[in-house]
Order: C-alpha cells, then sequence, then structure tokens
C-alpha cells in the first residue's frame, strides 16, 4: 500500500469537528470562544519506548495516551492531533490497522481528532503532536506551588516500572502492572475539574520524585513527602517495601497526575475523586525549604540516588 | 548532556510571544484576533529523507523548511513549531549545536517559534509540527481550481531531484542544485499574498505532476502543461531537454508552490514576482477534461510512468 492508501485506509477520520482535516497541506480548526492553544510533543522509538514484539493495539493507544496526559496536566481539553509514523518496510497491513485501532479507540474516549501526519520509511517509531485548549488564564502550570499546599497525586504508582523490570528479566509481567504498562489513562476529566483548584500540576512520566522536583524548582518551594502514604500498584503491596516505594517514588511511565493545592480544596479534590472512580492521595506536603525531604513513618528516608528515568 | 541540557543550551528561545514555551506540559499560545489555526507535520528520517552525513546546519534548516512550506501553501502566517528529535547515542554536543542553529535560522527568519518537543534515543530522525495562522475563510486549499485558471509555479523546478541523483552516483552535486536540496526556501511571502487570488494552492515536494494530480482530483478538473514553459534548475538548462523535463516534472523536494488562479489576476501575481524577486512562471492552464495533457512546443507528449515520488 502507499502512503495515501494507507492514510484513506486506517487514519482518514469519519466526520470532523475541524474546518480541513486530512488530506490538504494543512489541517485548519478554530478554537473555541476564550480559548488559547495547548500543543505538546512526545516521541516513542522502538526498542527505547517500548518493547519490539509489543501489541501493536497498545502501541497505538500508548503512543496517544501519553500525549493526552500531557494535556491533562495542564486541565486541557484535548481536541486535534498529528501522526507521524515511521514504519520499517516489512511490517503488514494488519500491523497496522491494529496500531491504529488502538490510537483511535483512546482518541474517542477522549473526543480528540486526527488532523494530519506524515508516513514515513524507517526504524519504528511514533511522534504524535496533541492540542488542546483551557479558557484563557486558566491552564495549570508547574509554577504555581506556594508553601503549605497539599500534594496530591491521581490512581497509583509503580506499577509500569515493575512490568517492565519482569519482562527484562525475561519473565511475565503481573496483569494488572503489564496493563498500567501499555495502557495508561490519561487523567484529563480530572486535571480539567482541578482548574482554579491546583496550583501547579504535571504529569508523572519520568518518575513521581524527578516529576516533583520540576514543581518544586518552577515554583522555587520544597516538599515533604510521606512515603507511607503513596499510593502503591495492586502488585507493588505484595512485595518488599522498600523495593516497591523504588518503584513507586522513581519509575517511570506511571501518567498519572502530581498536583498541589491549598489545603481549603481537600473535599472538593476528595469529590472529584469520588465522582471520577480514580483514587486522589494526599501524599505529602509543599514547604519554604528547597528539596524533597521523605519521611516513612515519621522517620527521615534517604532520596534515591536516582529520582527517575534519565532520557540520555 | 541530559534531555533538559541540551533543550536549555541549544533550544530555549531567548524570547516568546508564546503565553508559555519550552518547559512546561505543553506550551500555549494564542492566535491572531479573527484566525484560525494551520497545523502540518513532516519527518525526515536519515538514510530515507537525507545522507547520513550531510552537514547537521542543513538537516536542521530543512526539517523546519519542509513544514513551513505546508504553511505557505495554504497562506498561512508561520507561528510556532515543535521539535521531535530522535539522536543516536554517539552524537555530538557540536553536531546538536549545528543543527540547532540551521533549525534556529530558519525559524528567525520566517517569524516561526519554537514552542516545545521532546528529545529522544534512537536511529536519527526529526519530526516537526509547524503551527501557523490565516484569517477565518482566507486559507488557500487543494480543491478551489476551476475550468480556465492559470497554473503558475514558484522558482524553479528539478534542481534538487538532480543533486539526489548525483550524490548517489558517487558525484558532486553542482552548487546550485546542492543548495536547493538541502536549503529549500519555503514560499511564505508568496503564499500570504496569494490569499483571495489563488483559488488552488501546494507546495511540490513529491514532483510536480504528482502534486498537481492532487489539486486535479479534488477540483475535479484536469490540466494542460505546457513542458517548455517548466522553469528549470540552473544545472538542468546544460544538459539534454527530456532528462531535465524528468526531474522538473517528478522529482522531489521543490519546495516551491504550484497554485492556479483566475487570468484577471496575471498581473498581479507578475507584481508580487517582482517585488519579491522570484520569478512566478504560468506553466499551464485548468481544463475541465480530467487527466493531465502534457504539451512540448505545440506537440503532444507522453507523460512518465511515475509521476513523482513514492513514499512506499
Amino acid at each position: 500500500m502507499g502512503e495515501f492508501d494507507i492514510i484513506k485506509a486506517y487514519f482518514a477520520p469519519q466526520s470532523s469537528s475541524a474546518i480541513l482535516s486530512v488530506g490538504d497541506d494543512c489541517g485548519l480548526f478554530q478554537l473555541s470562544p476564550g480559548c488559547v492553544c495547548n500543543v505538546t510533543t512526545d516521541t516513542l522509538v522502538s526498542t527505547v519506548h517500548f518493547f519490539a514484539d509489543v501489541d501493536p493495539f497498545d502501541l497505538g493507544w500508548k503512543s496517544l495516551a501519553v500525549n493526552v496526559s500531557d494535556l491533562a496536566a495542564m486541565g486541557a481539553n484535548p481536541r486535534y492531533f498529528t501522526l507521524a509514523l515511521t514504519l520499517p518496510g516489512d511490517v503488514s497491513n494488519q500491523y497496522i490497522a491494529s496500531f491504529s485501532k488502538g490510537l483511535l479507540q483512546l482518541a474517542k474516549q477522549h473526543h480528540i481528532e486526527l488532523i494530519g501526519g506524515d508516513t514515513t520509511h524507517g526504524p519504528l517509531s511514533i511522534t504524535i503532536t496533541a492540542i488542546g485548549e483551557t479558557p484563557k488564564g486558566k491552564e495549570i502550570r508547574r509554577s504555581g506551588a506556594k508553601d503549605g499546599d497539599h500534594i496530591w497525586v491521581t490512581g497509583d504508582l509503580g506499577s509500569a516500572a515493575f512490568a517492565v523490570d519482569q519482562i527484562k528479566k525475561g519473565q511475565i509481567a503481573p496483569s494488572y502492572s503489564y496493563e498500567r504498562l501499555v495502557r495508561p489513562q490519561p487523567r484529563v476529566a480530572i486535571g480539567i475539574q482541578l482548574r482554579g483548584i491546583a496550583g501547579a500540576m504535571l504529569d508523572i512520566s519520568d518518575g513521581l520524585l524527578a516529576d516533583l522536583s520540576h514543581i518544586l524548582q518552577m515554583s522555587n518551594v520544597g516538599a515533604t513527602i510521606n512515603a507511607e502514604l503513596i499510593p502503591l500498584g495492586a502488585d507493588l503491596k505484595k512485595m518488599n517495601n522498600e523495593q516497591a516505594l523504588t518503584y513507586a517514588l522513581t519509575g517511570g511511565d506511571d501518567y498519572e497526575l502530581c498536583f498541589c493545592a491549598n489545603s481549603q480544596h481537600d473535599d472538593f479534590i476528595k469529590n472529584i475523586a469520588h465522582n471520577c472512580g480514580v483514587p486522589i492521595t494526599q501524599i505529602g506536603t509543599i514547604t519554604s525549604k528547597m528539596g524533597i525531604e521523605l519521611k516513612h513513618f515519621s522517620k527521615d528516608m534517604q532520596l534515591p540516588q536516582t529520582l527517575g528515568y534519565q532520557h540520555f
């Protein structure tokens, strides 16, 4: 199949809210009145960001999910995305069809539409650029954490990193952890409800401590984290607590939200959790003293040497 | 250097018109009043879209130029772009610095700002998503060509394809052709001036005949092309005319504009060419009879078997 046949067969939108979608020099769209445009890009490279034998459905899902997660992290409504798909010469139509199914299922779930792209030959790699919108001035940045704010995380942590370790050891990852690795759920609905509530927010992709550090640096504050409050993934609860905490504190690929909010919003936040059916857990407090202080049952803990995934 | 050091050293913007630029979960920007958003993505893969030993300055330039060319093809004002850069482990800081210089020089020339990105490990590949704006309803699509319209192309054609052929044969490409291959000049100023003038437009990236076919199919019309009017690149004028025409009609990588306009605009178009210092040449006429008729000094010519670059 040629490039245009692939697009037509697997990626042409049924209908679109865009002014122009796939098929011209550019996609063309209009934002909702009063909104500004959020844009983010993430690449997944074979054998670096995913195992070469991963189910293409899951690969399609995750390629978009990691980008939508960045939109969620600003409290944005997902709108459009472009897909740059680099495929080896020997890839089958079945593979592309399955990739497209996973991609478009996640897209449908979050009302985000494919608006353009590029299909090229080369080593398997996927770059998606996701575009969202926030009412002007309502985006949730990394820089707004304040002394005394409570620090919260959605869902649970560490499962994806544990699954990766298991697979690298030649073992089968337990199903809960594997599911968390290959089909992360971007927390879009929660992100949107936190507009005006969370002072700072990001998504955890490189590990809780590494990502929280970005909030702290950009907000010029520190944090105390209570390790016993960290929500552990189901399979992590069964293992040695220290090992479990290492996955939860420094493992990458969680795609949960970490945010800071004034304590007056505690009840509102618990209500969001209740309504969304996703746990939201307070794990610590913002402090005026720079750096991260890690506590475990009121005792100080040493910070791990590596706070998270190192890209280079 | 880590990912964040690379971004800080080579890609952090000096100043920005964006609300938020590199450094948060998303870039954030606002369009000009009355404008809609144009978005396009293109990937360059090492050894597929460029020679592995190409000067990294030129690679940075071209990676952005091919995307800006898509904005030009809709008559859009370039605004922002994201950069997804996949780099092998052995790439030097010097290489990245030079890539960044080429990229940002082209960016400065066209007032387009880096607003986000992703840096990953893997086989060398660059995906850029470029964002532009057009006043609502003023974008120039592919679908508006009408019977009797004159067909125009900017600049000259065939040089890049000739340069690629020379290099593949182990020869040195003549400088004019090589320059056209590695540093295409997106025709942004011309594109903008053609709003309300050109009924249909695109940029020539896969070869004139292949790309013109998109306009014809989407506009439900045909074309007569006068081969002797095709503007040939400087080095092509010295060679056998048939060979030169093959490059100019079917060679890829030109990044010139091809557009259709009512003949009442002929003088206006010649005036744009004069003001921009770029030739704009009428090469044929839109007809109601589907398909492309190729003429050479009033004699019919056979269409080449392959109209342009095949991606798959």
